[in-house]
This record gives C-alpha cells, structure tokens and sequence, in this order.
C-alpha cells in the first residue's frame, strides 16, 4: 500500500478486546433492527439470505487448501519487483490472468496507461563535518524516492540542512537555497505498537508524501527524507513523492533512519556535507492493465463485488507482503468458491490493481469505466496492510448495515477472524475511487505493529508471510465476498469518504 | 568480534537466575579458602587488598561520566568503517591515542603488520529458474567475505549446488566442480534466545568459517553461504573467512538470508542459475598499531592488568557495537581511574588491539612481544560482545580465585552488574594468545540475545548503544581492573584453556 489518503481507515489495527466486544444479535434483534430501519426483509430477518452452512463451507475450503499459497510464492519468487512498467509488472499481468483462466474463471485485462519511473544508482556519502579525519568520507544507505529527478552526472556536494518538520522546514526558508535539506521525521513505532500504524506512517510519511515538494519550491538543492519504518536495520524504505502541479523537481531519496540519526548528531557540532548521486529516469507512460476475473453470478451477473488487492510492487523487494497477499488471498477466495461449485446471487470479481505505489491509476480507469453504472458495482474489499492475523473484516458500512452481516462474523469467529467492524474512510487506495461514488468499501482487520518494519523495503520478501495466515485471510476474503454477493438485497451505499 | 576460537567462552549469556546465585563469601570464609590453598593473606582475609569505598568511587564514577560515550561517538561517528588496513583503521589508531594521551596517560603504539583486504563491487542476481518469465532477472542481497578472491571481471553465470551442511557438501563431491555452491545454514535463533548466542554463531558460522576452502578444494566456481545472523531485513552479515594453507580461494560472499531462503525454493522446482560479481582486492600487508596507554602502578609498575577491545571493526557499519564498545569502555575505565587520582599497585593497560576481524595479529604481536616476561602479564579483560547488560563479568579462573574478587561483585551488584562467574575457554580473541600462555581471562557478562542481529552488517552504529548500558559496562572494567591491579598477590595462573 502506498500514499497518505488511504491510513486514516486502515490505522486501529489490533486490539485484543475487540475480539470480547462483538455483540451478537439473536435472530429477534436482527428482525427488530431491520423492520426499524425499514429493510427488505424476505420472510425472517435479513440473516435468511445467507446460509450458515454454505459460509462455513466456503470457510472451511480456504483453510485447507494451499492455492493462495502457490500463487503468492508463484508472483514474489518467481517474478519478485513489479513496479509499474517494469518487466515484471507486465509479467505478472500474464501470470495472474493465465492463472486465474486455469481456475475456470473470466479473465479480463483493463488497460491503464502507468507511470514509468526506473531506480538508477544511488549513493551518497558524508564528505565533510567537524571532526572527520582527513581523508575519510562515509557511506550513506538510502533509496530514491519514486518520481524523483537526477542529479548531475557527478553528483551534487552541498551542505545538509537538517530540520525535525515541515514547519521548521517552512520557517528557515532562508536557509534552503542550495542546500541538501534532511527532513527528520521518525516513525513513531509507540504509536505503532499500540495500535495505530496507519497514524504513524501518515505521520512520519508527511516528510516523503509533502517534503519534496516544500524543499524543491524553497530552493533546495536535493532533498532526503528520514526512512518511513519501525525497525532500524538500516534498511531504507522506498515510497512515491507527488511535485506540486507546476513546481519545481529536485532529487529525492529516503535515508535509512541510523543515517539520518547520524546525520543529526554530526550536524549539532558544525556544518555537514555530503554527496549526493540519483540517476533515477522517468520514461513516458507505459500500457499496463488491472486483471479482472470474474465469477459470473447465478441471478445478477451484472452486480458486482469486488475481491481484491494490487498487482504492482516497490522494485527493492519482492512485494510478497505489499501487496502478495492481496492479490493471492483474492485470487484464492475465487478459486474457493469455483472449486465448490458455488454460484452467489451476484459476480464475484477478482481485481489485481495496476499502479497503486506510484500512481493509482487502476483505481482511476476502473471507475471510470464504471462510473455509468456505478450501481451494479455492489462493495468492494481491499486487502493491503499484510496480514497478520487476520482478526476480521472492517467496512464503511454503519452499525445497522454491518448487522445484515452477522452471520459472516459467526463463521469467521471459529478461526479467529470474526471481528466486525464499521470504520469512517476509505478501505484501501484502490477502491477510494469506488467509494468517492458511494461504493461500500471493506477491509481484513489486521495487526500491523509491525507491517511498517518491511514496508518498501528489499526485505519484503515471502519468507515473512505465515502459510496460515493467508488461509485464513482468504477465508475472511471468501466469506464475506460470497455474503455480500449472495444477499438478497445489496448493502445500503455509503456517502463518499 | 570475530571466529570461532572464542565462541564457546561466550557462549552462555543471559541467565536472570545467575543473578540469585552469587556466593556472598562472609570474611571469615574468604579466610579459610585462603588459608587451605596457602595464599598470602596480609592481616585478615585475602579482601583486605581490596578497600570497598574504593570500588565504590571507582564505580560511582563511572556511573556518572559520559567520557567513554563521548569516545564512542568520536570512533563510530566521526570515524566509522576501520577496517584494517584503510584510511578508518589509522585514523583511530590517531584519535585513540590521542584521547587518551590528552586523558593524562602513557601512550605506546606498538607495531602490527596487518592485512590490507579491501571490499570492491559484489553483485548477484537469478538469471535462470523454473517458471522464470522470458527476461525476468532477480537481484541478491550479498556481501563479499574477508579473504575473498575476484570473480573474472565479467563475473561467473552458473547452476547452484545448494546443500545444508558441510558434511552434504562432502558428500555431493562429484556435483562440485563449476558450481556456485550455497551453504545454507541458518542461526538458530532459539538457541540464542536461550542464551547461547555464541554457540548458534559457532554453528552456522562454521560454514563461513570453513564452508568456502571446502568448496573450493571440490572445485566450486565460487560459494555462498547463508548470512550468519540473527534478524532477516535482507542484511548481508559478513565475516572473514580462511583457505586452506596451499589449497585454492574460489569468490565467496554471505547471501541475505532471504535470499538463500528463496535459492532453496527454487531449486525444489529445478535448476537455479545466477551471475555472480565480485571484485575484492587483497593488497600487501599493511603497517599498523595497537594503541597500549599504561596508567602506572604505584608499586609494581612493570606488571600489568590489561583492558581492552578490539579497535578495527568491518567496513559495512560504522562498528560502534563491534567492538567500539570494547574500546570506548576500555578508555573509559582507565579515565576514571586516572580522573579519581587512584594509582593501584600495579599498571593498568588499555589495549585497542587491531585486526581482530580479519586476522587476529594484534593480539599475536602483543603476545610476541610479552612472551619473555609473560610473568609481568597479570591479568586481561576483553569485551567484545556488545553490552546488553553488562550483568557482570567472567574468568578463566577458578571458583576458589574468583572468590578472592568478591568485593568486586558486592560493589557491582548494586548497578545490577554483580554476577561474577569461572568460565572455561578463551575470553576474547584477542586476549587468547596471552591465555595461551597461562595469563588469566575476564570479558563482561552480556545478554547476547540480539547481538547477532547487528553482528558485521551495515546496521553496527551508534544508535544501538544504551549510553546508561554503557556507563555500567565502564563500572564492570574499570572495578575489576582496578581490583585486580591492586590485590597484593596476583591471581594464579591458569592452564592454557
């Protein structure tokens, strides 16, 4: 996952006492509720659209089959880096649509023209300070920051501007012109360990999404950003930029956090200077496509719920985990429901999203295709936070709405993903363009403690995927995917985010 | 630290309950042991040389100076990479000799001619596999090992051998010749969260150890070996290894262990190709130092107490941990001493010994040079394991001798430092060569469980250390060397372990 408008839904992610505070409605409160509200209501409660048997066969296939599994070690092992216009983007294109034709499913390609922007070299290295040794220079570790300029071919050699916000970056403009500015922001892994990682990646993520920007218009030679991530192993964690419309571009790039505490410590007794060389390229727009596979519905082939997770990855690591998982656990929830034979009310479809990290064009050209008919598009879960866990399932649906969904928490319960929970904001970057239209948007409720110690990094790798895991989070998928296909009339929309 | 040949000493490092099971010997009985082996005992018991408000200055000191922090920033910060032979490893023989002459002490450096390896460009990739899409290509994660020989200039392409042992690799002989052999044997985190960190060392480390002179005798191409560490965020470990006396050097790298994780997966579905880049270089033997600053004993200045560490780190951190720590706590404790006006009966010698990481021959100097008089050598203390704790410190010495130093455990025990324990084995590389020779051994006593995790990566740097961690750690050297500096007899001597 990527990008700063989809953390605010995705933050609470783990609090053991939700699993105590699930209320469940007997039948007779459902019924209260649903005549209250003025519900569709065929015969008994809203819950008699969905068999309990059936949810928990679905369920009970997902966690005993390893498909989800093979296709997720299919894409990170044996394609690895997918961003967007790269090789191994369009190799996964193949991959996911061939193997998703062999599950017996549609398949569709959705063109969206993608943002090119190919790594080049990058390194940099402290050059002078008080106290260096003659001779000695040091190495920097760090990553360019997607949508970044080159610096000349030699590099650049300035002086660091070290500040600790956006604010004090603001407040010494006077300082900037010519400098390479540091912005130090740390991950704030309290706040991560106490639930809020999406706070605090929106939080430290302000320097990457915001800082270029701000540095370039005030004059700034090059910028860095403290690494956005929770674990400290010099690792950087890569991530977009965005320039302003007609602003300036500068060299960016996310330095590991030991670097930038370097950096700190050497810049309180004197000038710091370091060079920098970035030998990023942006190469014009490239075809790609979102994959769509479709599980045609028995009664209403044309309304849709969307399953789904996207396709692309950073280029440092394999993207196993942002965003691997999505994509398997949802190609692994339709291959379920085909490999039993099941056949809900509605389409089920299978979205693997091109472009989320560096653009989020899939999410843009599929509404626009949608958009006449935006109603046939029924919900549409995302899953792009990893997936320790799964605990449940989140929705942008209120109280009421998530109680047609009861039954869907009982079934998960028994594999400790019965969570239900109604939560404000978009559900993932993706599907934001489906909810600006009123689509209802869903979410694996996940514990991300420590999803930001591998975020955009080269350690994103499969290895950090737990097998059981992903069953479980393609049951959570399976489940509620079937259910909101399968009732009888579809959940309420939702005002835009 | 580095090498097998001290691993087992250090092996055991963390245990709460030690913390429960310090003998506290009554004077009396302090008596009696003394009395039964014959000891001299002036006037009372054997702790009558050692005045406890004495150890308390010393500590408390100690306890409250940021000198060694300040000497560790200077080394790791300032400095970074010394390897030896580089511009790093002399500029610290300066800054160290410098501090301490500027600290008020002898100052004496001592030859070492040292290996000159130097680090060149290391780059992998997968280029073939089972499943690989048409042009996809896959980086590694690596770092070159000391000692390590060129691949040609255009690198090797060839089919890995991955075997999980040395003796599997015996015993697939006949498949050796051409290949790119990977020896993956993982850390065994459990072990070192069972407080064996230095055995789990001892035992993955044996394929860096000896994995590549075995490979290349069986006529590999080139080896890798799995990265001998503890945390996996793709971080190449690295380490030295040795050849045979007249037997062939082959390339040799440690791989990220995610990615030998990955080689084994794919290599379950077929043949795994890869392209292999490294272009170390071995110079001449380069001149170098041991940095020996002497506080003198006021009444046997010719016999010495040594405290030390080792002062060239590996070129991938900025080795603050390993073993800046060793060198700065080192530094520190003869400060205190000096800053307090103590002078204990005999000289206390701070020893930053160089090339412990890839060569051992400051230690072999020292030796050389101690030989004739090796009575004079009284005692010496080695940290080089970090300083998660220090709980306290061990010897080589038996229980009946480690009792002579109870006071020193009393006074240390009130800093949660007082675990004194008779360990058998080497207690640091260094230091061996004089263990060697009968000189008894101290090192601190550390909680190791995560040493590995930062062990020779680019992630040793200064934000690791707990500054408090480390004014205990100087508390521990500088009471013991001064304790056994000052005790009338000097401890017995010990078998070569």
């Amino acid at each position: 996952m990527d990008g700063p408008r989809c953390r605010p839904t995705l933050a609470a992610c783990f609090n053991p006492r939700e699993l105590m505070q699930i209320p469940l409605q007997s039948s007779k409160t459902i019924r209260s509720f649903a005549a209250a509200f003025g519900l569709f209501v065929a015969g008994a409660s809203a819950q008699a659209d969905l068999d309990t048997a059936t949810l928990e066969r679905i369920r009970d296939a997902a966690m005993s089959s390893d498909y989800a599994w093979q296709r997720l070690a299919d894409l990170s092992d044996k394609i690895g880096p997918r961003l967007s216009g790269s090789r191994g983007a369009e190799a996964a294109v193949v991959q996911v649509s061939q193997a998703m034709r062999n599950a017996g499913l549609d398949v569709r390609l959705q063109p969206v023209k993608v943002p090119h922007w190919v790594r080049g070299a990058e390194q940099a290295e402290l050059v002078d300070y008080a106290g260096r040794p003659e001779g000695i220079t040091q190495p920097l570790h760090l990553s360019t920051l997607g949508a970044s300029v080159a610096t000349p071919a030699k590099g650049i050699v300035a002086v660091v501007l070290f500040v600790r916000s956006l604010a004090e970056l603001e407040g010494r403009a006077a300082e900037v012109p010519g400098k390479i500015v540091l912005i130090n922001m740390p991950f704030d892994q309290n706040l991560a360990d106490n639930g809020q990682a999406g706070t605090a990646y929106s939080q430290a993520g302000e320097a990457r999404f915001k800082g270029p920007a701000v540095a370039a218009r005030l004059g700034a030679a090059a910028v860095l950003v403290r690494s956005v991530g929770g674990a400290n192993y010099r690792l950087p964690h890569t991530g977009n930029t965005s320039w302003d419309a007609d602003g300036p571009k500068i060299p960016a790039a996310a330095l590991a956090a030991e670097d930038a505490m370097l950096i700190e410590r050497l810049s309180a007794q004197g000038p710091v200077k370091l060079r920098l060389l970035l030998t990023p390229k942006t190469l014009p727009d490239a075809d790609s496509h979102n994959v769509l596979a479709d599980l045609r519905g028995r009664e209403k082939p044309d309304e849709v719920v969307i399953v789904s997770g996207h396709l692309d990855s950073w280029d440092l690591g394999t993207g196993a985990v942002d965003d691997g998982i999505g994509v398997a656990s949802s190609m692994g929830a339709l291959q379920v429901l085909q490999s039993l034979g099941i056949r809900p009310r509605r389409s089920v479809r299978m979205v693997a999203w091109m472009n989320e990290e560096n653009g989020g064009r899939g999410g843009v050209a599929y509404q626009a295709e949608a958009k006449p008919r935006i109603e046939t598009q029924i919900a549409a879960i995302e899953s792009d936070f990893g997936l320790s866990g799964p605990l449940g399932f989140s929705g942008s649906i209120n109280a009421t709405q998530l109680k047609r969904l009861e039954a869907v928490g009982r079934v998960l319960r028994t594999i400790g993903a019965g969570v239900m929970e109604t939560r404000a904001g978009n559900a993932g970057a993706d599907i934001a363009p489906l909810q600006a239209l009123g689509v209802p948007g869903f979410a694996p409720i996940v514990d991300g403690r420590h999803y930001f110690d591998l975020h955009h990094t080269a350690a994103d790798t499969l290895d950090k995927v737990d097998p059981l895991a992903l069953r479980r989070q393609t049951a959570v998928l399976a489940v509620l995917a079937y259910a909101l296909a399968e009732m009888n009339e579809p959940l309420e929309r939702v005002p835009a985010p």
